[in-house]
């Protein structure tokens, strides 16, 4: 721990994977105007989040997506997607593919989701998705996405049975000074 | 602004881009220990952090990063870069490419590293590299980064000269329930 409360607050997010009950549809909005708040390049604010809390679509994900096997009726399913068309335009310009920027921007908004869900005392934990096109092709379907449209990851959220381990990761060796 | 000191403290992070002094070594330390304390997938810690101070490095960096014009002697540049290495044996035996789950934990990173910045007081800018080749091999050349190693992004932080301005991103209409 430090001195600085906010530092700290980052420092001890951690996985939350055991709930008791779903976020409220307040809670919800809460974590989606933070994860809204990251930073986009271009400002094109890539996002899409399909919330899940019917019990059938849960059913459905927790079929075929391994890691996500706790999602139930006590957990909120958050499904951050990303709008890769909006790219389109600019990689033409460029000459360049720009579109794996909605990875970054939308990985930055999910970090923002799970600090704030830290922030209120809720829990959460991000399961992989992208790049496994095993994952996308079939949430694909599970939520009529169209085909702009991308899932990146599958954050279940709620308010926790159980608390996550605070790890620490800090590590020398993954820092360099000037060059590699 | 809420209630909720925390959460208004991921709300009112902004992009800084002038500054008026680089980082302290303890500083540096500090945003990089946040960075750390990210999730990512299968626990794989996949970043390397390269720390650049020296106005010879910059200099270089300035002439072929067009967003990131403004490092100069008053800021210090952190280049965020995965190691694609790790993600081998995982593919293999998945019969599916894991390999850009390093851009979604480095994003993390990154996003903690500008929050990080902000609780200290301090201004930081994410500016982009990856996916564009271009800026990538010349990034790869300038810092000797080994062929397993790439760079995401180099973020800018140091003493801010002037507050970034609070954007209120907010949109409903990224919001869908159940399906999109």
């Amino acid at each position: 721990m430090t001195n600085n409360e906010k530092l700290d607050f980052i420092l001890t997010r951690s996985s939350v994977r055991r709930f008791s009950s779903s976020l409220t549809p307040e809670e919800t909005e809460t974590l989606l105007r933070a994860a809204m708040s990251a930073p986009t390049a271009m400002d094109y604010q890539p996002w899409h989040f399909v919330v899940v809390n019917d019990n059938a679509v849960k059913d459905r994900l927790r079929s075929f997506l391994p890691y996500a096997k706790m999602i139930n009726e006590n957990c909120t399913g958050i499904v951050v997607c990303g709008d890769i068309s909006l790219y389109e335009e600019v990689s033409k310009r460029d000459g360049e593919d720009n579109t794996l920027y909605w990875v970054e921007d939308c990985s930055a908004a999910s970090e923002n989701l799970l600090l704030a869900a830290h922030a209120l005392g809720l829990g959460a934990v991000w399961t992989g998705i992208f790049p496994l096109e095993s994952r996308i092709s079939k949430l694909r379907e599970t939520l009529s996405l169209p085909e702009n449209i991308v899932p990146l990851n599958l954050i279940l959220a709620g308010h926790p049975a159980a608390s996550g381990r605070v790890k620490d990761k800090f590590n020398k060796s993954k820092i360099h000074y000037e060059k590699f």
